[in-house]
């Protein structure tokens, strides 16, 4: 049955198994002589000794007179010890404690009488001096085998007197991409084709975590091209990684090859998403098949490539840094699963808010804008909102901490606001778009510093104002004005269906691509219908939803879609034909007892800024 | 006045100003473009956007049939649609949806009736369809300006056909080590000479920040070298880093020589070690004064250095991981210095331990072997044994919950089972020398999983037994037996002073180095004078104490001392001539109920080898 997963183990159990599975059948890794400046971040193959003792000789820790510290036993205050020209030296810190001394005197203690050297204070044997080996002597262990050479490692090999030191080689990991729809990056994606980028996200991972990588050519999938390709990076390398195509039954190629010429341990994961992930050895070189969507198989890279590479190694591939967090969302999870879920992180005043990103297995995007990564353990049925949970960071705490939390409407202007933060500040913006409504409620719970909303009140015509009124009786936000933009109806190039009016959009054969629930421009569809007098399900694709203005003029350009509500600006990048509908205020809700602060403060400038002004000029339909 | 310094600024407003002086006066980093694929670890300099939409097609995302979804409604187990042959079409995961279809039916919910598909559920529009721009939309800003280029950020900008990226240069850092006492690494030291390691140190914590390192030569102590070599370095750098050496006056050096062709802005920072930092600039280029002694630079590097090459690329040089541990040891300091202080980090039972290492600023070996680093603050006196501190980590702490934490009395043995443990485990042994009776108080106070002893019960001639009776009453611990080794006293090749007995050491002339109090060789020692009714006051010297018998048998071969107690071993490895005094046992003191866990089952393991025994005999003076 093609579809079918042999089996479904959890996580431990599949590593723990896998390390016995592969311990007998792969070989020590080789190993090679470095110089020790040259070895940084390499990892000892046997324990080095120091070959001389630091400091190699009594060192003055001091500036000031070398004594024989029993000639100074008795010197006070009121008794000082005059000490005669012959029975000292004046010394600098580092200097050799000069034959027949044992002691040193600060400068400080000392006054000079002629050539003779008045001592107030009694120093005793050994006073203020390095002596030999006081910090590693000849024949210490400096470091073990298996010991990764920090910085200060190499410093302590080389105070030592080792200059070349016994390492393993990088482990060897080999990267095969294979499927059919896949064209290498540089080419341009035809209908059905994808670029093949997930082999350079692993790549990029590998060499951080201190491999040697070869990227292998896309493998097209046909058994027998799999099988040439694995049996001849399994004899090049120390590890192979073969990433399946995104079809569900790909993973089956990976696991029949690997079965053809070796042994399958385990296929399939109690992970999501992972799941399909295959794990096997071709002659004593293991090999893991990780499934093809970008999401799932990074996962898989963390939670199996790393651990074994860690076990091959001896050490850490990278840190792992945790920190606990609230979850701004309910977040359901299968029993049978272990899941793992990438976040947005953000800091609202001491309290470290996570927000569960679309859970998408095929979703690029969200994995380079994720913070941390949440669990729900194995027999969970998810977690709920204000529940805390492990984050495992992605990204320094210290960055989150300077990271403006936008939840609420979308507008292409956001992102120009982030970029004009990170060249003119410390700050980051990190924005959530779930429309208008979402962001007051997302203040409400304060779980964001700023609400950027644009709600029509139908009854007065007036915009945000009603609804602050309503949500916020106690006054505690302020409306800070952002911008008018022009809103009106996103059509085809050349407008083939001849859409002029909200009442055009439910004629026969149009296709509307909607805005999700809680959105403005949804609110404003909703209006426009009522004051046309059409119901909603007079439009075809009311219920078809998107979260971005973007999203909605992209659907309209690929031709999934007829007819949308969005920003002028987004017809004018995906050259759409635009409708002018109503002016709209786009303005931003910030709690009042932030507004002083740096975070705030930082935010305001930018959107106060001549850049922004002319960089939404350029752009097109806003207005100041 | 040579060594008064200027300042004692508090670490943050040194910072704050420092970035406030520097800000006017350096230029804005030089950018290149890169191919995306090879600028792994870069920062972007501007912001990228998407140049295709991910997917750029409409994309099934399940194995099953497409059909048009309004076709499908209605269907249910007992009401199943039927749809002719040329109104569906089978496809796979990843294929484009074709042409006039907008759904995709799961091959699970689908069966075939000849040529027709039956279906027992009905789709919605756009169900199991991955949609034009659902990941990313043509022109979406998918990084800001000042990102660091992540595998996952490297994945995106490839997904939205991004192939070249321009980024900013790696920050170059020169590296000038100075002083008069110095040689290369690989040179052999002479008396008065010393290895510069520090600038590798550097280097490879510079190359771990992103940096590009250009180490320069040696520089003497000679103002106008160091102005020459300052000033082309300037020239060819981003920051340059001024490695004094370890004199007190040498920072006077640095300053002058920033003074005399740039401008300082501050020497002497409140933190210890570290203090005499000199902050400034020559022309463009940011110019850090770094103290001589290794552990004083390393904390320059990390509370300055670090930080400022952050502001100049505003991304974090590396991830700052904190814990709380429970300090095992009293620790003074001064209420005007912050203080970092070295630690070794280990777990008993859930407990994190932090036992402070010595604080000698030269100590290289410390910095190696050191797991985390301690902040006292500022107006702070110290800190008690069991208070809490919070640790910034220097080692993961998966690396931690694997250390074995042996306090007690020292034998070379340890190093050698620790070597075993890294090989044959994925244990570490974490090893502190305080001494048998210390290693009975750190196992009373549950700060350590194994005691080595030899004590002598002078009453009845036995070791060991009498003491676990004494001070572990409830029998909660449990003797593993060792080794016998041979003590004996340490005397320089030849024996030039005739040195035959106990007696012998209290002759004129005679310079003992003893052990710190607590070691069972110290007691071994007073025992043996008390037999032979010879007060401490006889032996010159007696005051005189080392920790290890390494470090004693090191001082008898520089020539410090004359004799000491100490084993066999050591004699051997640094050609000393040795008197047979006692035979001892050497054992090992376990709490009874961690004796069935992995950690002691493998230090158990690993002491009864084959491989240590061959080792032991290779040494010498060890008997099973």
């Amino acid at each position: 049955m093609q579809y079918s997963y042999l089996e479904n183990k959890k996580l431990e159990d599949a590593i723990y198994g896998y390390s016995e599975f592969l311990a007998p059948r792969i070989k020590q890794p080789e190993t090679e002589m470095l110089p020790v400046t040259e070895a940084f971040g390499r990892i000892t193959a046997r324990a080095c000794r120091a070959l001389l003792s630091s400091p190699g000789y009594n060192a003055c820790a001091m500036d000031g007179i070398a004594v024989k510290a029993e000639e100074t036993f008795g010197a006070t205050e009121l008794t000082p010890v005059e000490i005669d020209k012959d029975r000292f030296r004046i010394v600098d810190t580092g200097d050799p404690v000069p034959e027949g001394f044992d002691a040193v005197a600060m400068i400080e203690d000392v006054s000079f009488d002629g050539e003779r050297a008045v001592l107030y204070e009694a120093v005793g044997a050994w006073n203020n001096v390095r002596q030999i080996g006081e910090d590693l002597c000849r024949e210490d262990i400096i470091l073990p085998s298996y010991t990764k050479l920090t910085p200060a490692a190499i410093g302590a090999l080389l105070a030592g007197g080792v200059t070349r030191v016994e390492v393993f080689k990088r482990i060897r990991a080999g990267v095969i991409p294979t499927g059919d729809e896949l064209i290498p990056v540089g080419e341009t994606p035809g209908n059905g084709e994808i670029i093949e980028f997930n082999s350079h996200i692993f790549r990029a991972a590998l060499i951080e975590a201190g491999c040697e990588v070869n990227l292998y050519g896309i493998v097209r999938d046909k058994p027998e091209l799999l099988k040439n390709a694995l049996l001849k990076a399994a004899g090049e390398n120390d590890i192979v990684l073969l990433n399946a195509g995104s079809s569900a039954g790909r993973d089956d190629y990976s696991k029949n090859a690997i079965d053809d010429i070796g042994e399958v341990f385990c296929h399939g994961i109690a992970i999501r998403p992972g799941k399909p992930a295959v794990l096997g050895v071709c002659g004593s070189t293991p090999v893991i098949g990780l499934p093809g969507y970008p999401v799932s198989a990074l996962v898989v890279m963390e939670q199996v490539v790393f651990p074994v590479i860690e076990l091959m190694t001896k050490n850490a591939t990278r840190e792992s840094v945790k920190a606990e967090a609230t979850l701004s969302r309910k977040v359901t999870s299968s029993l049978k699963y272990q899941e793992f879920l990438r976040v947005k992180l953000g800091y609202i005043g001491e309290k470290l808010i996570a927000s569960p990103i679309g859970r998408g297995a095929g979703a690029i995007a969200s994995l380079a804008k994720a913070d941390g990564v949440a669990v729900i353990p194995f027999d969970s049925e998810g977690l709920d909102t204000g529940e805390s949970v492990e984050i495992t960071l992605l990204r320094p705490l210290d960055e989150i901490r300077r990271s403006i939390i936008i939840t609420g409407s979308h507008d292409p202007m956001l992102d120009v606001i982030g970029d004009i933060l990170r060249r003119r500040t410390n700050f980051f913006l990190s924005s959530a778009h779930v429309g208008s409504m979402g962001g007051i409620m997302a203040m409400l719970r304060g779980e964001a510093h700023i609400a950027p909303i644009h709600l029509l009140d139908s009854g007065t015509g007036e915009y945000n104002v009603s609804y602050i009124e309503k949500y916020f009786k106690d006054g505690d936000v302020t409306l800070i004005k952002g911008v008018k933009r022009v809103q009106g109806i996103l059509v085809r190039e050349g407008n083939p269906k001849g859409i002029f009016s909200i009442a055009d959009i439910a004629k026969k054969g149009v296709t509307y691509v909607n805005r999700q629930k809680g959105a403005g421009t949804r609110l404003l569809l909703d209006y426009l219908l009522e004051k046309a007098g059409l119901p909603p399900s007079a439009i075809y694709g009311y219920g078809n939803e998107e979260y971005t203005h973007t999203a909605v003029a992209a659907q309209i350009a690929g031709g999934n879609a007829d007819a949308g509500l969005g920003i002028f600006a987004v017809s004018k990048i995906f050259g759409l034909g635009f409708i002018p509908i109503a002016d709209e205020e786009y303005d931003f809700l910030i709690k009042t007892d932030m507004l002083g602060t740096p975070l705030i403060q930082a935010f305001l400038e930018a959107l106060g800024s001549g850049e922004l002004k002319s960089g939404l000029k350029e752009m097109g339909g806003y207005e100041f």
